[in-house]
């Protein structure tokens, strides 16, 4: 619901039609109302038909007929920024740092969009890339916001520094916590992968380093746990920060 | 290898013997030297071997045999914040009301064990319960923090209340955001299940509500991310307080 939901608010132009299935009449009200003024063509079937027409998958009444989000590459990012930078926002952008596993990489996803990250940015090789599993665990977030594959991490990184963003790695070893740092600007956080951490030469691109307070190691929490902790810290500094003002 | 050095570091009591594969000698040398000084037998075998012992499960060549943590119940929780009061320590423990996911369950198990909790409540009934992939998702801290399943979630709180803990609900429509209300005292964090939020009941049993900051909803982030987000603003707070001393 939450994604079809931020679709229709968000990205109306992509999607073409609905279908829904009766007897969810109170859940999908809104859903309804959203579609039909966006002027999407809403089609209402039985239950028992829309599971002959979209198999067994676990859904909640809904399905959404949408054009995928292109993948981005550095151009969009940069301009991305450029964007954001104008509108005197401050925007920030996750990278992970080569993650295995599909299902960190969803609910990375899932994190940033609900954390409004302008885009996510994956290398091509040696990481988990887009599928079916990383769409489903980032609950509708893979249709809301762009990731970016990029073939040399490190050379993005620095395409990122020029185009004003500070970039933020999170690292075990750090000497600053991260509430210690200032992550309210326009930044970069950069993730290392499950287990293994920041690659060398990621680390040495970086600006600086963060680390969490905790009583076990970075090593000890899930990457996306971990994303999430850093992406609230980054948000709590913003939120502070405005109404400071 | 975290859980293990856990296990050793933490819990050698429970560790009766490990088994581990000849061929990853760099890795394992840390935790044969805990062993030892455990003075935990350690049995050497070839890879083939450690593979037909114990089958194709992911592992990184090390199989520990240790006693279940026994499962907690009102008096352990009690007895447990008593203690940690006693010594002068802020305790905390995390409640999850009615979480239906064992990889939720599983994934917050992981972070309360790596932000140190107490221990982590949760109801017998119309719930995830501790199971195989609860122990696989918690990555070990099953066998390190303890789970209560309590069969009265609202008067285990009322019980945690009266043994010195403030009751913290985590409500996307509260009015205090997290980093405004005071969580580096003795707390409890109740977190809501999936999509559905924290019951009436359990709402109304609750000293404060926070919220977190974020574009979208609470709904729109994972229960466990949302609960890492959460601990690491008590572990901030606790650290923030520690270091202004």
């Amino acid at each position: 619901m939450h994604a079809v939901r931020a679709l229709l608010l968000r990205h109306a132009a992509r999607v073409s039609s609905l279908t829904v299935a009766e007897g969810r009449e109170l859940r999908i009200a809104e859903i309804q109302t959203l579609a039909q003024k966006a002027g999407k063509p809403v089609k209402r079937v039985a239950a028992a038909t829309f599971k002959q027409l979209f198999g067994d998958a676990v859904h909640q009444g809904v399905y959404v007929e949408v054009t995928p989000l292109p993948p981005w590459h550095e151009e969009e990012l940069v301009a991305g920024i450029a964007a954001q930078l104008e509108a005197r926002a401050a925007p920030f952008v996750l990278v992970l740092d080569g993650v295995q596993d599909p299902h960190n990489l969803g609910a990375c996803l899932r994190t940033a969009d609900a954390c409004g990250a302008l885009a996510v940015v994956i290398p091509k090789d040696r990481a988990a890339q887009m599928n079916a599993t990383v769409r489903k665990v980032a609950a509708g977030a893979a249709e809301t916001t762009p990731l970016a594959v990029v073939t040399n991490l490190a050379r993005t990184l620095r395409l990122l520094k020029e185009a004003g963003l500070w970039i933020v790695g999170a690292d075990a070893e750090a000497s600053q916590l991260a509430h210690e740092a200032d992550l309210a600007g326009p930044i970069a956080l950069v993730m290392g992968a499950e287990g293994a951490g920041l690659r060398q030469l990621t680390r040495d691109t970086c600006d600086f380093l963060v680390r969490l307070p905790q009583a076990g190691t970075v090593e000890s929490l899930n990457v996306s746990v971990a994303t999430g902790m850093l992406l609230y810290e980054a948000m709590r500094q913003r939120v502070s920060r405005s109404s400071a003002r």
